[in-house]
């Protein structure tokens, strides 16, 4: 059986976490996970003419650095399924035509790193591909200018605001462990794909609130797919619900009877510290992605947690669809991460 | 083996097209192919506020008519793998927001058709869904005002310019046949992913010369990882290079040695006729989606054709990369579709 309830993957041969990077920006360094992205950005733009040509250049760091960790060419990575924020996912279309491998765009908002890898998954524990390369990405900078205002304008955020997370994460999954892999103890067990949910939220600046019933939705899901409980997770963590989403989350998970309080993260409220004064903390698909490679992962390696289900959380507006009066749809996809002796 | 070469995926149960269906615009029903549709939408609108929303309703019915035909309920469609041209692919996600079943969002430009359906067969066949509902569309007036000009201001194109197809189309796959399906003999055997080829063209209004190197580049791996020729096909057929872009992929592929003068069509050039002067007529997701629905799955369903290669062609920039002076980027999906007694 691979198919479980009616949004679960099975993952039979249970693929392996092979490599994982992170690259971020200097507001994601000052956090308290700062320390453990693989590299940080001196510069916002590296170098580059404008802020999204700097962003294609993190996401290719990241890619590269996943890859070359394991004495890999780039061409043996499979293939890359990958997205981020900016209109047309330009940042991952062009960042995959430095790579000579097959490339298969998503977009998901800021769930999009978890939707990479439960694809990346079945492609890999289907024996479609001995390998896959998945990641997402955002860009403060970017983000802004294309979704709120120009930086240069000095607006400010209301209290429920988030903001969007510098950084680029990326994962290789592989059928079979590689000797010279960083990880040699995190598989992939299943993966829940996601609804879209719409509890009518109309505020942009609010869109922890407008994921947090997508990933309650997911969560029961998963359970109920496969027959667990929360007590079977030493984690459940999600993307980028923010400090607000996250109270939101953890009351509608409450309604339903489950209590998670003691064994949910939310990336987005652990990424930044209160001193930060980012108001409701971060978002945006790097913010799960960066926080994934380099703090979630690893500690499943170490065997300080056994399983963790983890979701990336996205909100698929546009700014059209909120001048046109819409409200803001989430949705969050989940993947469910062990470790293996 | 379910991979094959660099690129290339076996599908072992080949997954069984269903049902499909297709809604285009008035502009379509003018062309050859105008009676093929299933549904024309006498108003652009559909009798929405915008045309935003009217693609929206576009896209819902032409999912509901492929899920409605085979008379099922949309629950037991498994999941719906979908994408558009608009920002954040709005248009996709407000329409899974209708829909309780689980979403992925894809980008492909206009490549996404093939896209969803070769992600959508790999979860079919691989046993992680009995179906997979796979669809893309667009819209002649959400992608003007988005990619050029507000249509009020009336400016005329250049020669190379193609017209975005007004249409959506959807396909419903399958692990086992169904009695009361539409189709019965058209199985999808093999996909290729696409990789990012660009050799440098700038012109917006020429977007079939930026998609035709990543055409040609498929399709030669498409044969090279299978060990065929262009023989063991009655039809290559591309997405939306229209004129100009097609003869640039003959002669790309001529220069490979491979000939398939005789049997490339493209439904870019298809779906609208010469006296309809659209330059060099019809792209756009929806142009390969409503071709295939319409006209190359049910050709294949009698047998007109044994095996065709079906190529959904995208060029991944975006307004912002345009003004920065990137060049197009191309990618396309191939899947190989065959009769079956």
């Amino acid at each position: 059986m691979k198919q479980a309830g009616s949004a679960t993957l099975l993952f039979e041969r249970r693929p392996y976490v092979l490599s994982a990077a992170s690259v971020a920006g200097k507001a994601e360094e000052k956090g308290p996970y700062g320390h453990v992205f693989d590299e940080i950005m001196e510069d916002d733009r590296l170098g580059e003419k404008t802020f999204e040509q700097g962003e294609r250049k993190m996401l290719l760091k990241a890619l590269h650095r996943t890859v070359d960790r394991v004495n890999l060419p780039m061409a043996e990575a499979g293939c890359l399924l990958a997205g981020d924020l900016l209109n047309q996912i330009v940042t991952a279309s062009y960042a995959a035509r430095e790579l000579e491998i097959p490339y298969l765009g998503l977009y998901g908002a800021c769930s999009t790193m978890t939707e990479a890898l439960l694809l990346g998954a079945a492609l890999v524990d289907g024996g479609y591909r001995d390998r896959a390369l998945c990641a997402a990405c955002s860009h403060f900078s970017t983000a802004e200018r294309q979704y709120r205002f120009p930086l240069e304008m000095g607006t400010t955020a209301p209290p429920s605001a988030q903001r969007t997370v510098t950084g680029a994460g990326a994962v290789l999954l592989g059928a079979a462990p590689l000797p010279q892999a960083g990880f040699h103890h995190v598989r992939l067990e299943a993966a829940t794909m996601g609804r879209v949910r719409d509890l009518g939220i109309t505020d942009a600046n609010n869109m922890g609130a407008a994921m947090a019933p997508a990933a309650c939705d997911t969560i029961l899901r998963h359970l109920k797919d496969r027959g667990m409980s929360e007590g079977d997770f030493d984690w459940i963590v999600t993307g980028d619900l923010g400090d607000f989403g996250s109270r939101m989350l953890r009351e509608l998970c409450l309604e339903a009877s489950l209590d998670m309080e003691d064994r949910h993260l939310d990336c987005g409220s652990m990424i930044y510290s209160p001193e930060q004064n980012y108001n409701c903390r971060g978002s945006g698909c790097g913010c799960s992605a960066v926080m994934l490679a380099g703090y979630v992962l690893p500690q499943l390696e170490k065997g300080a947690v056994k399983r963790v289900l983890f979701l990336s959380t996205g909100a698929l507006m546009s700014p059209l669809s909120a001048c046109q009066g819409e409200s803001i749809p989430g949705i969050a996809h989940a993947i469910c991460l062990v470790y293996q002796e």
